[in-house]
């Protein structure tokens, strides 16, 4: 993604798609030498950075995203689509897509 | 999964999702001797950890899960996404695909 | 299937899913030989063992299934998930997938 | 299927499925030779046997099969599940597969 | 189709199905010669015979066919169960699978 | 199609359909050759001749075509059921696949 | 895209879809060597040029796109028609495939 956009914050998901990015955690084998983030096998754990206003339900309802910015979710291992911003990369996906809220 | 997450109870299942775990039984062969749990068959019985609030129906009705954390269910022989926290092996999966419940 | 579930009575389909087990006839050849029982052709015919609450349809009404605990119904030639307890087989399915209630 | 089921009139089917019987027609090639049944074209003409209660359609409503016990109809090509019942076969399928009905 | 059927006009189409015959149109080539039936390109031009009582829709209204016996109408290049009667053909379609209505 | 149809004005489209008709364009490569019609690219733009009554939603509402008769309108790469009427080539088509109306 | 279409002002996209241009960003290496148009790699930023008006939800109700005209977009990795006006490529798809609006 070209610098044309200047920030994560900068995005607002349209319906109930959902912005989040993947948690960075240090990733050391049993024999506590570190992992490069490339090889590093993918976490599914993500912060949620920005959601959409949700969408309208064939009986005319808006139904809002379940989740809110700043929580911390778990990912499908598959889908949504990838933003790169900032050499950051981000995901957008629906709203249905996330597995479960992460209580701290 | 990395070690961010302490424990399953901090898995929140979004919509009608549930969180399961398999019942580990000790598995022996007819002459008794114990098979080692990698190559036991697997066992369809587990038990609920955590469920969603529940999904928004098409007339915009709340439509809860039809099992409670503490029940007993019988799991499809496929689907689900698989979570590992703290070496244990968990399940997220649909409130409809649970096959049923096992009264004790 | 372990022997953790003691027989059928303690299983409660969920939804509309049905719990029927094939009706084992003595299968004879025309020349009065009798075919054991692994190699005769499946019956279709069986009887229903239990029944789930129903489902909730699109506009929120609960759809109960359509047959009862104790009906001899016909099955599909294909569908459903096997359970073994205790050795015998038993069927899971949805209610939409029975042909028909047989009449004694 | 074995030979449980004494007749075909002990067959209630479920929902909307309707159970018909193709109707029997002496096969004569053009110089008048009689066909044997088993190599004669399948004749898409069925009599009715009996119908089920009716499904319930999304908005609640019990829609009732169009045909009746009696009614003479025209089978699609394919479909249906086959039936047999001493030694006679009959088709289950369901009632908006049925193309049409013929008056006499 | 076996001589049962005695004429085109006993076909009662079900839902929203119509009975429809192509329009045998004297096929010559530009210079004149006439093709015989057989090798003629298929005509899409069709006369409307039957019409089912319509279907139900899923608000419960009944939805009636939108041509009447007599109309001329434009087939699509596919689709719809072929009937022979009296060695004529005849087509059932759905009702939505008509394109168009022909005005004389 | 044969000669029955006198012109494309005694088509009526069913349901949401619309009749159309590719507007031609004398293609000239950029040194000014004119491309004869067959080999020149396919042009999306084309002229609504008729539209259907429209259809009946799931909730029993009657639905428009969004176009009308004479408008300019940008037809998909793909779609459409080809009609010729006195060699002329149109397209049958669902009101929903038009891209755009052109204004003049 | 013939000659016929003056600008893009001209579209008028039909029910959910919207008109959008992808914003051309100068696309440097990082040694600062710009990359000739037709080899940058495809920027998944857009300008909203025109929006139609919107479509009828199954229970009757207007569904309008989420984004306006001179709304900056983030499109797709896929999806959409292509339309050249005036050696501008444009893209015309449903609002619903927008993945997000972006702030300035």
């Amino acid at each position: 993604m070209s610098s044309l956009i200047k920030s994560a914050k900068s995005i607002l998901p349209t319906l109930d798609r959902v912005l989040v990015q993947r948690i960075k955690v240090p990733q050391k084998t049993s024999s506590g030498i570190y992992i490069p983030e490339k090889n590093a096998p993918k976490n599914n754990l993500a912060t949620v950075i920005a959601v959409g206003p949700g969408f309208t339900s064939q009986n005319g309802e808006l139904i809002k995203p379940s989740v809110q910015a700043g929580d911390k979710v778990l990912l499908p291992p598959h889908g949504g689509s990838p933003i790169n911003i900032e050499k950051e990369e981000y995901l957008l996906m629906r709203d249905s897509e996330i597995l479960a809220k992460v209580q701290e």
